[in-house]
């Protein structure tokens, strides 16, 4: 059996709107990938030399997308070669790991991750039989060759993906150094960071003391107090802009904001520098620092992105044996409109602002999140986040969004991930979704072929490099 | 460029399934427009000889749906006409403002502004060339030139738009005076009032004491207990009867329903009285009043409409600055399964009630809409409402509560506008979207075409005229 | 007018995926039916010469889905010979009731009953006139004499239907006497019974005290106290397990997790058996016994289901006057990922474990429910639930909830119906869905026709076979 990958994949099947998709598809579809909101690694890029490694190293291992649906049928993680927190006994024979793969992969039909998989092995790697039992050591074969190939190197990959910028995510108190290696080396890809203060302003993340002690070092600045912190933040923010950041990005399970005053937020922070701060003392300080970060992007310019709903580490018994971004990450229903009212009524109409939000609960797209960016200045809402950065999501954002919004309150796209080798794939999927959304609306006599056609440009390029400051 | 305007607009693209809608739509077309629950200023009717104004004052100034977009992209509402709170200066060059407009048309694509104005535009004014910053000026004399013609006055128009009846919505301390000139004008236009009272049961409305002073002269009842505050609405209620009133509309952001006692009620009021009353108070005695007023219509026969969820006002500064209806009213999650059995055990089962349920959260639809509507009685769900009364808001809708609901339990379509001449365009598109629905239930052999026809029939016209006993 | 029943029903219009859908269709539409997790009378099957009465008795008068839809049009419950609580007074002309419901039965158009119906008539009965006012009698009396045929005789049907194995569902107290005459009758249709614990464990349920005695009695195990009432449920478990039964059943207002000590559950117990426990009491037992019988599930190998969601009796004059299952349980919006990680990080990883989940909020379904059986490999989720057990409910679960969780983490279809001539015509349902989905998948390149076979075989028979453990 060969891969389905057929050119007018994922359009709609009426042949008058295939036609006027695939026009538009023709305008769009070679446009430069702008990818902010990344996870990439820094370090393949720093490394000309980098290599992926072996086909379980590059599509199992580190990508939680594809082991928890294999966990969810009963496959230990050890059998899949996931590291262990304690460093014990894994899988090390990454064929076993393979064929394992291979044995379960018709798990992954009809999913998003069946879709860029097939994209990949087809179009990066010119596979062009159905990975099944009796393929996988054929096809371990012809991918681990095509590693060792000079075009497989990370910078080379970067370069034919035709990607225009990539940020990557890091924390506030990363000292960046593989971006100042990559800026030292000469080569000429734009990878710029993205400033993630989550382990310094949420004083019940894991490690916060260290962190803490962390940003001292990185800021120069020791602290010890409300005031301190935010100097130290502030001056973080400068570096990582001086660096080529255009953005901030901010999780939080609620997005609740409500402002502290200075003496309370600085006695919060001091029962927790004592480690005496409880659990509302942690709510409502990520409450202030959400304001407070809304301040600095105001005056710094920086772009917000904020996340939130995501109950992270559910699982307990994955947590402690493998530690975090383990595929058991379980979104929760998600309030904006009272939740948001402190931060947007204070800096939602200051046009030096912006902020970016996403969700986990599609319900909040046609009721809240719509609404609020097409009222509020600043608001500017982002695609389809994590389990939604799929075609059903897609569709169901084009669906209840972009009447009350419009496309122009929208962030475009971004692929949002750690596997580098399926950017070309998600980008892929977006623009046939864009274009199939349009088509419909073409055919149904809503919008013309004219104003189709520059909403596909919007959507697959203009909008995210404008949102992003790009 | 010309406007967009396909005489199959708005239907899906199979062939089979479009033929099937536009014979569906051949029907209902040209039946009379039924408008209860509207928001038409009765103004436009009481005097014979009024004027819309300039292209502006028609389409861009009162018209929150069209602003909101415009300031969502940082256009301040200066810029735009809209009148501020305190009389203080804004842009009163119209020509200027029909050209910010026009050169910002292009963020109404693809949304349901978009869609009505394409038809006014084209239809009642016979403008041909997209509205673009190139043909602006042009269009702008076309439509002020067509504005000073006769049959652009209100009243014909009504006539030439085939209107059966029209409701607006009033206070309860209105005297009705333009409804009374109305009918002393001997105009047979049929123009009844709506009996609203928020602004008096909700003892935390904006102006409430005032408001109370208003109900007590209109009544003319003092109103200085519980008792004569029930004395004075029964009074009003049987005045807006008099003078054509079927129905009567209620506003809450949580639709919670209580009933208190007598003596519990009183003291609230004469703590509101002393202006002593509190936030809890505010609630219990709006969820009593909501039981109250389901009391009265069971007694005057008057229908209950309950339209919850709207955080009203979100954005403090364009509120002091504008005042309300300014396009920052946001949706909220709303409940209703447990907010409304107190009332709907004690009314749900009585013959003469009848509630007809609107909501800004679509997730409810399905959930608790359709199967209260499938159960009780008395309860007939309204049509999607201000943000979904649009395409897609209402392919949710039937997609999500004609199976539980069946469609004779709902409210068929109102306009809920107060723009007069975006009227036909909204019950075309409602009517469209009914016949696209239907034939898709024909061609997949879920109801028959004698059916889909009575049906077609019934979503046009007999629903709305059965459910608000017009 | 003919009943409308095409070959082709309740597929897509497109050509194309048409015949896709129909060739996936052959391949399943004469699969055997496996009917777990159903409510049929168990009565029906242990009586050879069982009849199902009157038109009026097989349609109506047992069937909620009817009777609410005309309830909710004010036809009093008495006219449709509904028993009274109190055995008062109804209809008992079965053939006026016939009528009555045959004047209304427009009221089902586009609704999932008036699918069923129109397929029950037609291919079960041989109906081929609509039923309106006009032929309802003589349709009464081709039913009627279709009803005394022994081809009518439920173990005919049952064989005629091509039903695999039934399970019903039972109280933890019932002594499965029609069970034991089933198997003792020496027929061979597999007829299992299925646990359901709820009026034990939930100490505020009717009649719970009752309830206790009666599980005494059944178990030999007298309930004093908490470690006693663990004993009698773990018999009468392993009773059940005896007589074929693979599955355990529960409802939940809300779907709570927490475990208590032994000491506090026995507290809380020996409060309600003095009649003194509080709701509190009530909500902590339900949550702990959740977890125990999670506990008990990983110890027999029992298939564990949860449903939780429903409010029970919404209406009190109804339920005061017929009793529960009147037509009057609401949804009500429903939280999953918090409550349920007690129990999930607890039993969530042990594969002796399956907790097979089902929802009444379909918001649910990609945000909680896909992504929690997108990894716990306990977690499967049941089909859509009793008002989204429709063509739309199938749509939308397979929209929400198949890219994130898989096709492999679900557990097939159910019927869960008392309606039993209506078995066929449920699964023809699901079939047709499943093969409409799947064919839109193909003909848009996301799995090849080979894949789609498996696929559609898989939702048709083996999930439900594999989960169930039959």
């Amino acid at each position: 059996m060969e891969i389905t990958l057929p050119d007018d994949r994922y359009l709609g099947p009426d042949p008058k709107q295939k036609d006027i998709a695939m026009q538009l598809y023709v305008g769009v579809k070679n446009l430069p990938l702008v990818c902010p909101h990344g996870h990439v690694d820094p370090r393949l890029f720093s490394d000309p030399n980098y290599s992926f490694g072996s086909p379980a190293d590059l599509f199992i291992i580190p990508d939680h997308y594809v082991f928890r649906m294999l966990y969810s049928q009963g496959i230990p993680l050890e059998r899949l070669g996931v590291p262990r927190a304690d460093g014990g006994e894994v899988e090390r024979d990454h064929r076993k790991i393979w064929q394992l793969f291979a044995d379960n992969f018709y798990l992954f039909r009809g999913t998003p991750t069946g879709v860029w998989l097939a994209y990949e092995l087809r179009v990066l790697f010119g596979i062009t039989q159905k990975l099944t039992s009796e393929t996988a050591q054929s096809i371990y074969d012809q991918v681990a060759e095509k590693l060792t190939q000079p075009k497989f190197r990370p910078r080379k990959m970067f370069e034919s993906f035709n990607i225009e910028v990539l940020t990557t995510t890091d924390a506030a108190t990363d000292l960046l150094d593989h971006h100042k290696a990559i800026h030292a080396s000469g080569w000429t890809g734009k990878i710029f960071p993205t400033f993630r203060p989550d382990g310094v302003v949420n004083i019940d993340a894991p490690n916060w003391r260290k962190n803490i002690d962390d940003l001292s070092a990185a800021s120069g600045i020791t602290i010890s107090n409300y005031k301190s912190l935010i100097s130290a933040l502030e001056n973080r923010r400068a570096y990582f802009k001086k660096m080529g950041a255009t953005a901030t990005d901010h999780a939080a399970l609620v997005p609740h904001t409500a402002e502290l005053s200075e003496a309370e937020a600085d006695a919060i922070l001091q029962r927790a520098l004592r480690n005496q701060s409880n659990a509302n003392d942690a709510a409502r300080f990520t409450a202030h620092m959400l304001m407070e970060m809304a301040r600095m992007s105001s005056d710094d310019g920086l772009v917000m992105q904020l996340h939130p709903g995501s109950f992270r580490n559910h699982n307990d018994i994955i947590f402690q044996k493998f530690g975090a971004d383990k595929g058991c990450d379980i979104p929760t229903a998600t309030e904006y409109t009272h939740n948001l009212r402190p931060l947007l009524n204070k800096y939602g109409n200051d046009p030096r602002y912006t902020l970016i939000l996403f969700t986990l609960d599609e319900t909040t797209f046609g009721r809240e999140l719509a609404t609020l960016a097409g009222h509020y200045p600043s608001v500017k809402l982002g695609p389809p986040w994590w389990f939604f950065d799929s075609l059903n999501g897609m569709a169901h954002y084009f669906d209840q969004v972009m009447e009350t919004a419009g496309i122009y309150n929208t962030a475009g796209f971004n692929d949002d991930t750690r596997a580098f080798p399926s950017i070309p794939a998600r980008h892929d999927v977006w623009r046939r979704a864009s274009v199939n959304w349009l088509a419909n609306l073409v055919v149904r006599g809503i919008v013309d072929l004219n104003d189709a056609e520059d909403m596909a440009h919007a959507l697959a390029y203009d909008l995210v490099k404008k949102a992003y400051k790009l």
